[in-house]
């Protein structure tokens, strides 16, 4: 393979080494704006990039087992060169540790090594890391600043992007956690590179329902073999996918005026397909293509996308082989029952996102549970 | 004892029934202001003005097992009466409440009552359930309203007031939480009657802060031996003192301006020595009095307070009954090791809040380690 990058048979990674220049997306939210940087060589310019934004000189930067080993050391060099002193926090990998006890761990960790209110975080990793390291910031003396530096495609597209953080409830995913914008997020898109055929095809599903909601001409840019090496054409996807969630969060930070109820559409059910299927069965993309799927066709039903525009979403969505049917191992009861303890089941009233044609979507409260089940129903 | 209320025999307490009508002190933040209500009979008209200000139906009343036999009956019933449909959570009494592991437990319970994020909180009870139960408030659903009705003296002139809510790290107390401002404050000065001597006393180690750094005329109040059993008069001098923390609070939400820095007046020395201490040795408000006695030796040193008016501050605490004298089995190394640990030693820099006469204060960066270390000694 010239063009792009592999794993080698030792188990290290050979990577295209083509450039992308890093462009901008600015979040506006007024005192607590921050930009978005997007291309390749961002790890390497993590400390002077810092040093513009007049952060402490103590950091820690959270990662997890997996890619710290990749991803650390171009960071802690940066840093360090910089003028920081940063302190390496690994947790394990995996949805567990988005936990209570692990946040605890971390602070812990931070208070070990001296950081104090001037203290700041680096979240390098995908979405747990994300969400965990950016709800440490937030609770760590009352918030400290943080840079998320996002490696996986849903956590470039998504979740790096809008200030949720936060952890699991032993009972709930996501139910303890806080709104807390970054300072600065770093997507190096060579950090995608690495991703396992299923965790890179997995973020398409956030980046479809990106197109579906906001943009369809989108739709028309997810194509090619290669695309996972060949980084500038992948981080032109990534910037219009973050301008898409920046306009949304600039528009309703706090999930208030519905506008950010939007990027909903899917989760709903696809919360609920995750939940019922036990976390680690399906990743979350992959539950998420399936909740694209119900929602498209209750959107036909309820109103009015075409068949010729549901087709389409399918076949994207099928482009990155992400799931189309729901494994016969999933209950619709455990699903149902899952749902209903969904954060968005608000005091039981359903809010459910639908879309009328691409690039289009909105919040209706007139789907019925009954409704919700037969879509399940229909993935089978 | 015919005007005063006092315990009876049997375990159960004798209030005096003298009434004081609330008068109410808004804590001036823009779209998060709020009141606070002082007075008798508040705990009875919780529902009643938990309605007026538009919360969810259901909540969950946070206290401990000393407070909630007491208490918890009158506003229980009150929500319920109103509408509401209140779940009771009682953590164990005492500062060991104050950690990661609780207010999972407590997000635990309100999970399984049901509570979504229209859900919202009380905090009945001293400092430690008001910055456990506010930090619940402040990360359940990242974020539900909360009603503080504080139970103590110190919880109603200083900690339910101004939104800082957090719990203890297992290294440090107070090193994780959340800037979260309540809906509203409920100070039923009829709790306070029940506080045991120790605890009410404690109260007035911050009081007289308060009059130290902003109204000496305040002083002039605290005197009589029935105080604790005269409601009228006590909602006259927590109103005062609510007063003063509200303005602070107001000019200074996050305590950035250096403003709100000035309520550190004697906890620099205080926390240092509660922390050599070990929690329990002494009760936080004995040992802010004696870092009141350090914080005035140095201004008389430092910043020119007159001899006189540093006795007038030690005659207030000795009315207390608060400690004059640290106690021999606190060493000075390690109320020095633990005060290097605290939150208000930025980056290594000491800034130290003196007073150059009662009733003004300011911080100073002029005060070095070895002088602090002189006043500790000096109080042996």
């Amino acid at each position: 393979m010239e063009k792009g990058g592999a794993w080698r048979d030792d188990g290290s990674f050979a990577m295209n080494r083509e450039v992308a220049p890093p462009e901008t997306v600015e979040v506006a939210l007024g005192s607590r704006s921050y930009h978005v940087k997007i291309g390749t060589g961002l790890l390497e310019a993590t400390g002077p990039l810092a040093r513009e934004h007049g952060l402490g000189r103590r950091c820690a930067v959270v990662t997890d087992a997996h890619v710290g080993p990749l991803y650390a050391g171009p960071v802690l060099d940066s840093l360090r060169q910089a003028g920081f002193e940063p302190t390496l926090v690994t947790v394990p990998a995996g949805e567990a540790s988005k936990a209570m006890s692990v946040a605890e761990e971390v602070c812990d960790a931070m208070i070990a090594a001296g950081l104090d209110r001037k203290g700041w975080v680096v979240a390098l990793g995908g979405g747990v890391v994300g969400d965990l390291a950016g709800f440490v910031a937030a609770i760590y003396y009352r918030g400290v600043p943080f840079v998320q530096i996002p490696t996986t495609v849903v956590a470039q597209v998504d979740s790096a992007v809008g200030g949720k953080t936060g952890v699991n409830a032993r009972k709930g995913k996501n139910l303890i956690g806080a709104f807390h914008q970054p300072r600065l997020v770093l997507a190096d898109v060579a950090t995608l590179q690495s991703l396992p055929p299923r965790e890179w095809n997995e973020g398409f599903a956030e980046i479809i329902k990106h197109a579906v909601i906001r943009d369809r001409s989108l739709l028309d840019t997810l194509h090619g073999k290669d695309l996972q090496h060949e980084p500038a054409r992948v981080a032109a996807i990534i910037r219009r996918n973050v301008a898409i969630k920046a306009a949304i969060v600039s528009a309703d930070e706090h999930e208030t005026t519905g506008e950010r109820a939007l990027l909903n559409f899917g989760h709903t059910i696809g919360h609920g397909i995750e939940n019922a299927a036990g976390y680690g069965e399906l990743l979350h993309g992959e539950a998420i293509s399936l909740g694209l799927i119900a929602a498209c066709r209750l959107s036909m039903r309820k109103a009015g996308l075409s068949p010729e525009e549901n087709e389409r979403v399918l076949q994207a969505l099928a482009a990155f082989s992400l799931p189309l049917r729901l494994p016969e191992s999933i209950g619709t009861c455990d699903i149902m029952d899952a749902l209903k303890k969904d954060k968005k089941f608000s005091e039981g009233a359903i809010r459910f996102v639908l879309t009328p044609c691409l690039g289009e979507a909105f919040v209706s409260a007139d789907v019925t549970v009954e409704e919700i089940r037969e879509a399940v129903e229909a993935l089978r």
